[in-house]
């Protein structure tokens, strides 16, 4: 990743009020060769190499945009800061055995080798932007299937080792920040009728279904039946209603005293404290993003909330610092690094 | 008061690290009037026009410098302002009629005339400065005891309202900052202690025995056998005790991360925050002060946490706005004029 130019996720992109980033994903495979979970490390470094092959003869200027990651160069904490930041999902960076990463230089395109699939092609972008980044993963995936032959059938669609992707094998998630709509318990009735229609809702942080700061994972769940682009609209229509009822909540709440206080206090404590754990921090920018949402904090860059926390997770502290640190090593690097990020 | 110029008890003092300010009150009663809970309204203004008169006649400098206040002419916030701001006592405050109060313009002298006794003489100090603030009631002591005649009993000492205050009628406090002590909990074995030399500790904010903020305040409670001089001298060394141990108990808080990161935190919600009330306030700015006295922050004037404190009482917020206030129309302005002095 270029380390100098703000990479996709740091960035604030349209709907950034409250639509965090969107991620596509495709999961492909390659016809003759067995899924990973079958395959050898030779197996799976092979399809690397095909891969590499296709890439380069598709196009020079894309090729070159990307970085080849051997992942097994890696470190626990160096895989696991990638996770962090999306690039990577956690599986694949926990199982790096004979596995491979093609990365695009600004972190927004990644293909994986030999996470579930041969293949994990994931266009990510800033806010919510769901058309550009699947008309890109659409275009990688046609350049590749044109050279590689992508296990495909005519009645199923795409192959792939989890029958819950077979089909189109896509996956489109939203990341939303709804603390509107938490405050007010709304999101729990809405995640209901939100999975009646063929998507699932989740915390985007923590292992628990507790979604801290308040960040939302929204994705679809059908592959099977319909088209990618069925899907996208299916998943745009969703997200436009959620992202207009947060904003319409936010509205009776920005006119309430006690929230005003608690957005302007965490921008206190986050400009001061010298101990800032992981779960508190989230809440915390949760409340500083709102802020500058409602208009609180108009000499604050809007893309500071998703800077602080794509630099703050535990393995990318430690991946900062090239060594393996302890919780409270990390709660103090993490309140110093936000400290500094908030007074520049 | 003079409005623009700072008054006795927003400034620092000696020892102002832990010590807040030095109090010395004569309790003094006129020989030939009845004492005040027998006394008539006119009785009362009877003894404030011998008083004015003394004061004048004693020296045109001295009466000059005093503001004369018909306590009758204050609404409650006002009177309860000067209570908060330790001008008055808060019975004083409560039962205005026929009351009269000489003030010194900069706040250090009051002279309440009609309180438990005809005269409660009142010299304050910032920090822990008893010697002078003594000189100078002793000195006011003895121009009015020359003009008026104190009662005064060869055995007993002076004559006052209640048994506690015969002898000197003297009470001397004092109000210390005992963070490091209270966090410790060597404060309660240390009371016991001061108990058995004849003082007295408690909390200085709040109606309870708890010490909100940590501030204390410590006074001799005997009156009898004993010279003014020598109460002043006991109170003087054990004072200066409790300042070296406290002194001594801060530097290894100040070692500890989380003692220092709840110190940083303090001061980030002091300036940002909305609301605050009045007993968070209390703890925020002992946090502020101890920050301040471990040399945390060089940028802060020494005398900001008393500033703070005597601006934001609930009287003294009520009688900046000339209106009574709501609780939560308190917290707001309380939040307000904190963030305008620390931005100052």
């Amino acid at each position: 990743m270029e380390k100098n130019s703000k990479v996709w996720y740091q960035a604030n992109g349209p709907e950034g009020d409250v639509a965090v980033s969107t991620r596509i994903r495709l999961a492909r495979n390659l016809k003759d060769i067995p899924f990973p979970n079958r395959l050898s490390k030779a197996g799976l470094l092979e399809v690397a190499r095909r891969v590499d092959e296709a890439l380069a003869s598709a196009s020079a200027g894309l090729y070159q945009e990307f970085n080849r990651i051997d992942m097994e160069s890696l470190n626990d904490y160096q895989a696991m800061a990638m996770a962090e930041k999306r690039l990577i999902s956690p599986e694949f960076a926990i199982n790096r055995e004979g596995r491979t990463l093609f990365l695009k230089k600004d972190g927004s395109v990644s293909i994986m080798i030999g996470e579930e699939d041969h293949l994990r092609i994931q266009v990510m972008t800033p806010g919510f932007d769901p058309s550009p980044a699947y008309d890109l993963a659409d275009k990688i995936d046609t350049l590749l299937d044109e050279r590689l032959g992508f296990a495909f059938d005519e009645r199923l669609g795409y192959l792939t080792e989890c029958p819950t992707n077979l089909g189109t094998g896509l996956r489109a998630s939203v990341m939303l920040h709804l603390p509107a709509l938490r405050s007010n318990g709304m999101i729990n009735r809405l995640s209901e009728t939100i999975s009646k229609l063929g998507l699932t809702i989740r915390g985007a942080y923590g292992e628990s279904s507790e979604a801290a700061g308040a960040f939302y994972q929204i994705s679809n769940q059908i592959t099977l039946g319909i088209s990618e682009k069925g899907a996208i609209n299916n998943l745009i229509s969703i997200v436009k209603q959620l992202i207009s009822q947060e904003r319409q909540t936010r509205k009776s709440m920005a006119g309430n005293e006690k929230n005003l206080d608690q957005i302007w206090r965490s921008r206190g404590i986050l400009s001061t404290a010298r101990l800032l754990e992981s779960k508190e921090l989230i809440e915390l920018v949760s409340n500083l993003r709102l802020g500058i949402a409602l208009g609180l904090f108009d000499d604050l860059d809007p893309s500071l909330p998703n800077l602080i926390l794509s630099e703050t997770g535990a393995a990318t502290l430690m991946d900062r610092q090239k060594s393996v640190l302890q919780p409270n090593q990390r709660d103090k690097l993490r309140a110093e690094i936000t400290r500094k990020i908030l007074a520049s």
